[in-house]
């Protein structure tokens, strides 16, 4: 049974402004490879590795010829690209992978992934999604529980229980971020891993999950992707049909709720939500940037970044906006694109 | 008797980089007002001003056209524009100014000005000229020694001693950039004054001062001078006899030496020497910059540039490139260019 990839590329993120904008949020920039954040999940998972279908990609509406673009640049073909009209976070999205899988009348494992994260270890990746696909293959809804190496507090955890399987387990609970004592007495504990946001599960078991504890999601999901229609290259849900499906996180909607959620865990391999700035550590060339005290983020689409005398500090030019913010405060970005909103500076954005 | 303005454009100041550029010094740029440093020092002394002759201006080779440009652009005609092949430094330049006067049989009062201060009481300054004209034309070098507000480290100073009309003293010594203990003292002592480097003087008394102290340096000028050529609107100092003149400041090669120095103080017109960013301090139009935090100089020649969560920054970014550095560390700029250098990007300097 091939497993069926599909990439969330749904994320209109601006906590990387200036880079990231509206029109291409931070999946499709190149901030940590040569390659973009979506063309490395894209390949991690690509039909040219063993045992993977061709991609299924949900995006924004209006980003329907970057994904093509980009999945393009790195010769994948025969990808299902299909657009949402408007977002409707993360249940809808499993909801419409399942739906299209079960319309082909097949029962494949989806492995549903976010487009913007960073997992260096791509190997180690996918040899722990073949070491779940037993657990996903017999009804469990698969988690990916990250080794934590540190008490970071702006991930949610999961608490491992019953042992199922070599390396996977029961959840005995999904906990929200802690705060900064929490996260240590989790690590000084064990049993706790960071969710990793990404699920594996056969098509049919997540759509009676949905069905128990989110119908009226699946049943909008179900009737945009069977009205939808194609647009260029890329299927486009139908607007009214897919705006009845509430708004939920499959974390809430499904597997808080769910009995059949799983954990596979530990999971070793570099992986790294990249939130804010301050984990976009690694720097552009050195053509463009001048760091005299170092210790400063630096990325430029092109001017010379010259720091001197500071420290600490994240620096990001893009040709018509410049962000100066403080390292261990990479949030303000959020005020700073709150305050572009106020101004109407759309053209910023 | 008209006073002859001789404006001093040779700098190549890269201290307000990334804005100062070799191509364009700070004199050319609009860095306090609505017009350039060079343009405000002409309009001070412009011959719409009772009194003034048009200006002398004496720039750097590469600096002809754009001299003329900015004279154009305020209505300043008649102006003479030499240029120097090589800067010389500043006794070269009063040697310059002294002999275009006597060759044109004149004994005017020569007023020698740099390009790049900033003096926001421009009627003041021109009733201390005034008022220093009758000291001038009975031989004396007068100098404007500034009322100083605080200790600055950054400027040298002047001590007036013997009074020798109405605020015109003999000068007792000149001081050079003291430590912070000594500027202190100078303040709390009274009689010293910051030296604003500009001169009024007859040309006469300059060209025998410079015979008896300088005597190179003179014999080079008027060389340089008479063999000088037309080239569009400017005139162009001969080079090779140019060079023969040592490279000394009118500091150290006449007034440290001469008995007719005088000081006109206290001038208290708001004189600054705009030498660094730090004393930039007024922002660019609110319309490219987000300063959430306060407190930081951002200047932009047109990106939004955007400041969360840090303070006390110089942020100036240009559309080549981008400047961060701390505003009570001004002077690390001139590390960056030396790294720029280094680095072969004559591009950016």
């Amino acid at each position: 049974m091939k497993i069926q990839p599909v990439i969330m590329s749904g994320g209109s993120g601006t906590r990387l402004w200036p880079m990231s904008r509206d029109a291409r949020p931070k999946q499709f920039l190149k901030l940590i490879t040569d390659k973009t954040m979506f063309q490395e999940t894209a390949l991690r998972v690509s039909p040219r590795e063993e045992g993977f279908a061709p991609p299924v990609v949900i995006a924004g509406a209006r980003h329907g010829a970057i994904v093509a673009k980009q999945l393009a640049e790195i010769d994948i073909a025969q990808a299902e690209i299909i657009l949402e009209p408007a977002p409707r976070n993360t249940a809808a999205v499993a909801a419409v992978a399942s739906a299209w899988v079960e319309a082909r009348n097949e029962d494949a494992l989806i492995l549903l992934m976010p487009a913007d994260h960073h997992i260096p270890e791509a190997a180690g990746f996918r040899a722990a999604v073949a070491n779940a696909a037993e657990a996903a293959a017999d009804g469990h809804i698969a988690t990916f529980g990250i080794k934590p190496d540190r008490p970071h507090t702006g991930y949610g955890y999961i608490e491992a229980g019953e042992k199922i399987g070599d390396g996977i387990y029961r959840v005995a609970a999904f906990k929200e971020k802690p705060d900064a004592e929490t996260a240590q007495s989790y690590l000084n504990q064990g049993g706790f891993y960071w969710n990793a946001g990404i699920f594996l599960f056969r098509a049919s078991v997540m759509l009676e999950e949905l069905n128990k504890h989110a119908a009226d999601i699946r049943t909008a999901a179900t009737a945009a992707l069977k009205e939808s229609v194609m647009s260029g290259a890329a299927r486009r849900l139908d607007e009214d049909a897919f705006a009845a499906a509430p708004s939920n996180s499959i974390d809430y909607a499904v597997m808080e709720k769910t009995d059949r959620a799983a954990v596979a865990a530990p999971i070793d391999v570099g992986w790294t939500d990249i939130g804010s700035w301050s984990e976009v550590a690694t720097q552009s060339d050195d053509e463009s940037v001048i760091d005299l005290a170092g210790g400063n983020i630096i990325r430029s689409d092109g001017a010379l970044v010259a720091a001197a005398g500071v420290e600490g500090l994240i620096i990001v030019a893009t040709e018509d906006a410049v962000l100066v913010a403080r390292k261990d405060d990479a949030q303000q970005v959020r005020a700073i694109v709150d305050e572009l909103k106020q101004r109407g500076r759309r053209d910023l954005l």
